[in-house]
This record gives structure tokens, sequence and C-alpha cells, in this order.
């Protein structure tokens, strides 16, 4: 049978309850689907971590992960003992860029079951992907202050884009909306405003555009994109996006479709020379944590892209219809969608569906 | 009677439609309120201007205006004869920074008449202002290319925050939440993710904090932000903001009310030591110019905020009343609002409704 290695790192917080529901589903699925896991279980990335050991990492790290199929990832960071861009440039923005994950893939799906704030729309209505760059652009570490602590003081922070760098993102955006029943991309840009980086955005997007006929595409500044998230979710299909804007546009979406607390991620190396990253969308949840009521099902539908990159497609699609069957029933759900179920119980399930 | 001196610049597309309307419920609010304005009008700062002289404003604009009480705007921007970095570098953004209007103030509320996308929402649910940095930021001309049209091509730009401009933002801030009646001031910040200007800009804002113990203060990085103003838009009471994230939540804001073809801005030189800039968030819409369909109401509502900054704070509640009595009435709206109204039957009902 197919053997996957996989490092998982729970982190902190609710990160610590909703992995092992990950791991529980995974099982199952190895059960149906006949393919096998290897779980490496590392404590580092996390706040605990950097109490004991001053860093967030082993300097060691990448040699004790680097060579895993796959990173399944919980959530970093808890303010009260570390600052979050400790915590978070310690450890997930290391992993994305060391392992030069450059796509942030998150699918924006209205589920059922989940209530969505906005009026009127109904599951399959809105189902689009954010492609997001992940390693450059806005998130750069270039930058300094200079004068500080008096009335002269000037902060700087360098955006950077590579040809290289937009140019894969773009091209990883366009296949996948070909692939697409719609082919439909749509760029985020704000080429008005910021008059640089984001005009040369723009004339990427046109230049790639060229080598996909079959795919429409438009593009909006990002303030009006926002809006157009709100008012017309139905409109989108695949919208690929910088660093930060893709940031903003994939907790929105999940916003939109009520599913902020459930959204999965991949941080995605396609040409896998080194292992992907999947995590849930919402972050350690100080508030909840040690309550075991966290919602599992971020990190389940994480899972489900792992299996995607993988090569486990059956498996894959499989585990999202177990989580669809499973938030369609009342009493099955978690306490945050009105149901009456603990993280475990709730893994459970989702394990049973599969 | 008091003498106001209005630079009147109606811009491109729809802006030359519903300017005229602002001016017909200044001419009202003047019979009313014993006010007297003086309105100049210049063709500059529109695309028509740049296509016939190769630029969009006179070398000598700032003379030409620049002893103005306030200049009342319609829109700029006409993508297909001139590029919008050109157009709005060329014209808006120069006005902000040349006129040091540093305060971009955008109210967000939920208004009779009209349909908000968000689900149970009624009026008076939602009523905040956004208060955007308007001079720095994201919005620098500072940057370049590097290794152009090859393989190693590499683009920059600069975010840069000063600690003039970053505290007298927050001070305004402060103060307008200090002078209401919630007290409470919601900070846009990225601190985990952009990590030397946001880190920054979240040391001020605890520093500045310090100085208004009555106000009560929190902060939420962006991406999340962006997320509560669609699941819990009653939270927000004077939300502070830098450039680029400013842009971004007053365009959310308003498409979350419903209102982003109606909302208003004023760009504001609080000292008064330039003219201030009175516009609707809109744009120039290109697509329904020309047809006499396009809302006055965001214009209408920027003469009330320009009211407030001359000091006729009743005529400016008035002329809100007036746009408010309006709205509710499903005869007197405008065909984007479901109504039967043009451009110029909709502005002659507020005028009168004043
Ligand atoms: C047109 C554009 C440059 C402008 C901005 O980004 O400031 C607009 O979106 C606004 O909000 O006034
Ligand atoms: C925690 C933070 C640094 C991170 C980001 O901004 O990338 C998070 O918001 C995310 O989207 O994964």
């Amino acid at each position: 049978a197919r053997l996957h290695r996989i490092a998982v790192i729970a982190g902190d917080g609710i990160g610590k309850e909703v992995v092992p529901e990950g791991l529980r589903v995974l099982e199952a699925v190895s059960q149906r689907f006949g393919c096998r896991f290897a779980f490496d279980h590392f404590d580092f990335a996390s706040c605990d971590y950097y109490l004991a050991h001053g860093q967030m990492m082993p300097d060691n790290w990448k040699a004790l992960i680097g060579g895993h199929d796959a990173i399944f990832f919980g959530a970093v960071g808890w303010p009260d003992s570390v600052p979050d861009h400790v915590s978070l440039w310690g450890s997930l923005i290391q992993f994305r860029r060391e392992f030069d994950q450059y796509v942030n893939l998150r699918p924006v799906k209205l589920m059922p079951g989940v209530p969505s704030p906005l009026a009127g729309r109904r599951p399959g209505d809105i189902d689009f992907y954010v492609v997001r760059e992940n390693t450059e652009g806005e998130y750069s570490s270039i930058g300094g202050r200079i004068f500080p602590g008096t009335e002269r003081e000037v902060v700087m922070q360098e955006t950077v884009m590579t040809r290289v760098g937009v140019d894969r993102i773009l091209r990883y955006a366009f296949d996948l909306a070909a692939r697409r029943e719609k082919k439909h991309l749509t760029s985020a840009t704000k080429s008005n405003g910021i008059s640089i980086t984001m005009p040369y955005w723009d004339e990427r997007v046109e230049a790639m555009a060229s080598a996909y006929p079959a795919v429409r595409w438009d593009k909006y500044h990002i303030d009006i994109l926002t809006a157009h998230f709100v008012q017309h979710p139905d409109w989108f299909d695949v919208v690929v996006a910088s660093n930060l804007f893709g940031d903003i546009l994939s907790d929105l979406g999940p916003a939109c479709t009520g599913t902020i607390g459930i959204a999965p991620a991949g941080n995605i190396n396609p040409e896998r020379r080194f292992p992907s990253l999947f995590e849930p969308v919402h972050g350690s949840a100080p508030d909840i944590a040690g309550q075991g009521v966290a919602n599992p099902v971020g990190q389940i539908w994480s899972a489900a892209l792992m299996l995607d990159h993988l090569g486990e497609h059956a498996a894959a699609a499989a585990v999202v219809e177990a989580i669809e069957t499973v938030l369609a029933q009342p009493h099955l759900r978690t306490r945050d969608l009105g149901g009456p179920l603990g993280t475990e119980a709730c893994g459970r399930a989702i394990a049973e569906a599969v």
C-alpha cells in the first residue's frame, strides 16, 4: 500500500485538541482506501517550546521534517506569553518561506448546516478558491526604523515582488481555473493606489492570461473586491492575490460563508521539492482552548486538502463528503454551530461517516 | 451671512451628473440656514482635461484652489482613455497629499430603504466611522524596478510611516471616539505578518490610548477584522486604520450596509491650513455615465460632511435627515434602490426635504 510520511505539529491552544481528530479521520481513510500513514509527532513550532528553549524551533528543524511527504499542522500562537510576530515569524512563516510553499490554497464554500451571515444564500451558491501568494510581496523582512523615539521617527517596510514569484502563483491559479467548470479567474489588485508593485502584478496577469485563452479573467481593486465578496460571492471561481490581499480575502470569504471556524488551508510547494503544510484557517483560540469544545472540521478539511496533494483524490473527496454529511445533521454539530457535540465526538462522527 | 468659498470639481463620468444635485441641495441649505456659498467651477482633475492638456491639472492648480474653504469633488477616472494610476495620482492623491488632508473620514451607517446584504440587520444596528490615514503608509511613491523584462526582474515599493503621520491620525480618531456615546476605538493592524511597520502602528496606538482613559479600545488584524465587519458590524464605533487598510474597510463597511453607491467621504485637513475635499466613495462609473440614472445621494451626503467641516452643524444634520426621509419613501428612490427616479429628480426631492 502507498505509504505517506506525515510530520504532525499540533502547536498551541486548540491545535492540540483538533489535530488528534484529524488523525482519527486519516486512520479511517487508511482502513477504507488502503493507503498507509506514518505519523511523526513534533512539539516545536509552539509557544510552549519557545518558553522552554527561547526559540520557536530547534536549529535542525529542516532536517527533522524536511524529508516528510507533508506537514499536518494545528495552530500556533499564544499572545499572552509570546508576541504574535515572534511566534509566527519563527514557525509558520519560516515553513512557508524555507519550504517554498508558495501557494496558499483556500476553498470558500457554503456548507450545509452552517449559517451564513449573508441574506438568502444557499449551499451551492458559493464555491470558489482563493489562491494566495505565500512567500513574498507585502510580507518581506526588509525595512527598519530611523530616529527612534523622536518626533522625526520614520519606519519603512518594503514590498518585494519578483518575476519568478509572481509568475508561478499566476500559473498555478490559471491552471486551476482551466481545470474547473467555470474557467474564470479574478485577480485582486490595487494598481490605482499602490502605484509601483501593483501595476507590475497587473502586467504579469495580462501576460499570463494570453497563455490561457480558455480562461475568462477579470480584475478588481482590493477595496471594491471585498465589497463584491459580500454582495456577489457567486461571481467568483478562482481568485488570485498577493500575500496580503490573499490573507484578507481568505478570511473574508469564509466569513461570508459562515465557515471561518471550519475553513482549511494548504501551504503548497507544487513541485514537491519540499513538504507542503496543511492547517485550519482558524488560530489557536486561547479563549476556548483546553475545554474540548473546539470545532475540528477545519483540521479535518485540511486533511482532505492534504490527501488531494498526496494523490489520494478519492479519499479526499470522501472526507469532504463525510464533513458535509455530518454538518447536515443538527445533532452531530459542535456548539459553535448550535449542536451538542464536543471536539472528540464530532471527530468520531466524521471518521465514522468516512 | 457666513460666506463659504467652494471649489467645485465634477471630474469624470457620473461625477458630472451628481455634483449639480449636491449644489442644488447646498442652495436649499443656504435659503433655510442663512449661510452663503460662492461656487467656483474647475474643469481640471478630469480625464477630459488630461486628453486636452497631457496632464491632469494645470501647473498652478494650488494657486487656483488653495484659497478656497473646501473642495466639492465628484469622481475622477476614465480607464478607457487614461490609466487609473495616472489619473488618480495626478489629481485626487495630489490633493490629499499636497493639501495635507491627512484624515479620510467615512461614515458607515445602515439607512432606511437601503437593502443590506447581511441577514437580519435593521437601521440603527450599524453606525460607525472609518478614520483612514490619507497621506502616507502603503501609498508611497518610493520604489522601482530592476532587471526589467528578464527572469531576474524585481519590483519594490516602500511603505512609509512617520511618527508625526501616525500620531496625528490616531489623535483625530481617539478625539472622535471620546466625543461619541460608545467611546470605543478599534485599530486595524497586521502586526503578525507585516512585521516592521505594523508593530510600530500598534506601539503608537498603545501610547496614544494612555492619553484617553475614557476611550475603550481594541485591535484586530485586518484579515479577521474584515470578517468581523460581516459577522459583527454592530461591534464598531470608530475604526482607525492605515491608508490601505482604511481604503479596504471603507468600501467593505458600506458594502455591508448596502450603501456603497451612496456613501460619502471627507478628505480633511483638520487644522484648516489647506482646503479639505468632500467626495462620494463611488467612482466615475463609466458603465452608467451619461444616462441620468446615477444615485446622487453619495454626493449629497458628502455635502453634509462638508457643512460639518465648515461649522454649519445644524445644516449638516438637516441634510442627513433629508436623505433619510427621502430614502424611506419607495417612490423617491433611484433605480439602483428599486425606485423610479433619475439623478435629477432624486436631487430635487432631497433639496425639497431640506
Ligand atoms: C481611486 C483610489 C486611488 C482611491 C484610493 O485608493 O484611495 C479610492 O479607492 C478611494 O478610496 O478614495
Ligand atoms: C498568523 C498570520 C501571520 C497568518 C498570515 O497572515 O499569513 C494568518 O493570518 C494566515 O492567514 O495564515
